[in-house]
């Protein structure tokens, strides 16, 4: 198990990596010195593959809430805050959430909310949520305008990645999850890029469960490292952005349906990578290799039929706009530039670019 | 007008306090170097009455959102939230809410999760709001379960008592409001108890402008003192719940349509004096005292018809419990001691000796 530290304004919290964490759940507890938790929340899918084990070692019964963004909303949170006052749960308790982001996500806004905040556990088990979701503080539910409208900044006690659970979670999400992975080694361990599985077809037995742990951990160190140094992103937060904002529109485009959110981020990131040569801010070469890393994952759906127009018009109503409209991050030959204002006429023509393949 | 210096986790903020300050509120934005809002969020009530002039010097239409606790809901927050979207409020956009503690716990609790958080002036409109609802950073909405349920700690960065709006305040809310200051007195400024007025029939005209103007600071300034050094309630500012434990109790067996918050706060005070004196922690001067300065406040509704088991069962199941169970706060001859385990028949004997007078 890798054991890393994260900073926080409501205070430093511990991640936790490597397999079968989840099946000895009292033993982490008790080595991190934490109470144990008072409720178990997962999703319908998740917990019966990987909640059963630590709900008996606890002692707890298991909440499982709908799957889904579409169930990432107001209900969904009321449902769980419901479930705590019937459990008679007070602020001295401590909760958990089982399963991808959209669990960690909507159970830590639920956390942060119920009774002005409790104490929370986050146990990704998906490897989006293992290197992104569960890792910095961000909490949000989806209104019907977008996602993650609400939300706030109220990171766990204790992240527990439990890299043993990808075993179970289907080839198209590891793949979409090794997107953000890559986003992350091209931001600031490129090194990172060269422990990608490289098979035909990816899946959890192309690498190792140890070459899984490493692969979690630096991805974890690497978001660690940036979020501790700006939590609410003011600034270097920002570069956690690349290939966001093409990726979001990507996905609102498709109505969410067509692209999961690592599979837009790789489209988002091949887009950033055009963008960057372009302006002269990425070489030729950075763009080959950067478009490779994304191509490494494998294939995912096309976005050749779509509007470039109707797409960017996306863009524009993206939340992560400022007063000055949207800041692109854009890849440097060996990182990131951040605060690169785009125009949508620009965008279009990269889009098309893309499309163009 | 007098300035008082606040501080939170999520930054220091200012409270200004003086009659008319609405009436100039570009001129106050300027002075404290703030951006202007960009929304107005008010009530039904109060926005015909105090938002017309400061909405026309900024330039905002103003959102009225329905007034009372039963709309201090998700239904509620959605509105505003919705609204502010609408509007295209992005991050580093802020807002204001003008009214009573109900509208700025509401749209401090909107404001808290808009987005992950953006900047909100409060400008209440009641007493309660200015010494108590305003100032120390909770936010937040009722479930059907009962009150305050959810929230969050989110300081607004300004919050700007005018004390002229008082003249408006029906002259129950006012005396209701008064309630709160005794507590605040009591806690740690005896003197303030002689700034009370003293008519028989307590309204805004008991007392000069610029005495209510010191009153509302003086009561500020020692709720200050104590948050600031406890934000999160996890010691001393305990010392704000005197006489709300049994005053919960009291509104919720009332079905909150019997007693104003004050009022409930007024006869709690006296059931915590009873408590104090009969376990010695209080004289039989102090518990005279701190009646007479209850009773100084004027006539409230009665509570001798109420069943003396009944209202103390709701005590049970008031939020602040806690792992060890309900902890009142009861007075001493100087102030409060925190911390008090009582149990359910003490607290009906005490109830009953208020009842019968």
């Amino acid at each position: 198990m890798i054991r890393l530290e994260l900073k926080s304004a409501h205070g430093d919290y511990t991640a936790i990596v490597g397999p079968s964490s989840l099946d000895r759940m009292a033993g982490v507890f008790e080595q991190e010195r934490l109470a144990q938790p008072r409720s178990i929340v997962t999703d319908t899918t998740v917990g019966p593959l990987h909640c059963r084990r630590p709900a008996e070692e606890l002692g707890l019964t298991t909440l499982e809430i709908p799957g889904g963004e579409t169930h990432k909303n107001w209900a969904t949170i009321d449902g769980i805050l419901s479930h705590w006052l019937a459990l008679g749960l007070d602020r001295s308790g401590s909760v958990m959430a089982v399963g991808g982001g959209i669990v960690t996500d909507t159970v830590g806004f639920a956390a942060a909310t119920y009774l002005r905040g409790i104490s929370w556990v986050a146990a990704p088990t998906t490897l989006l949520g293992m290197v992104d979701a569960a890792v910095g503080g961000k909490t949000g539910v989806n209104l019907p305008q977008g996602k993650n409208l609400v939300g706030s900044f109220w990171p766990p006690r204790l992240v527990i990645a439990d890299t043993a659970t990808l075993a179970t979670l289907p080839a198209r999400e590891l793949r979409a999850g090794l997107a953000e992975v890559v986003k992350a080694a091209w931001i600031s361990d490129h090194e990172l890029l060269k422990l990608l599985p490289e098979a035909a077809d990816i899946g959890y037995d192309s690498l190792k469960p140890h070459e899984w742990e490493n692969l979690v951990a630096r991805s974890v160190a690497i978001k660690a490292e940036i979020v501790n140094t700006d939590e609410r992103e003011a600034g270097l937060r920002k570069a956690l952005n690349l290939g966001h904002t093409m990726g979001h529109a990507l996905e609102a485009a498709t109505r969410y349906e067509r692209l999961l959110h690592g599979e837009a981020v790789a489209w988002g990131m091949e887009a950033s990578a055009i963008l960057g040569r372009r302006r002269g801010l990425l070489s030729t070469e950075g763009e080959r290799a950067l478009r490779a890393a994304v191509d490494t994952l494998g294939a995912r759906p096309g976005i050749a039929d779509l509007d470039a127009e109707t797409v960017c018009g996306y863009i524009a109503v993206d939340k992560k706009r400022d007063a000055q409209g949207i800041a692109w991050v854009l890849p440097t030959d060996d990182g990131v530039v951040l605060d690169q204002r785009v125009e949508t006429a620009e965008a279009v023509e990269v889009l098309k670019e893309l499309q163009r393949g």
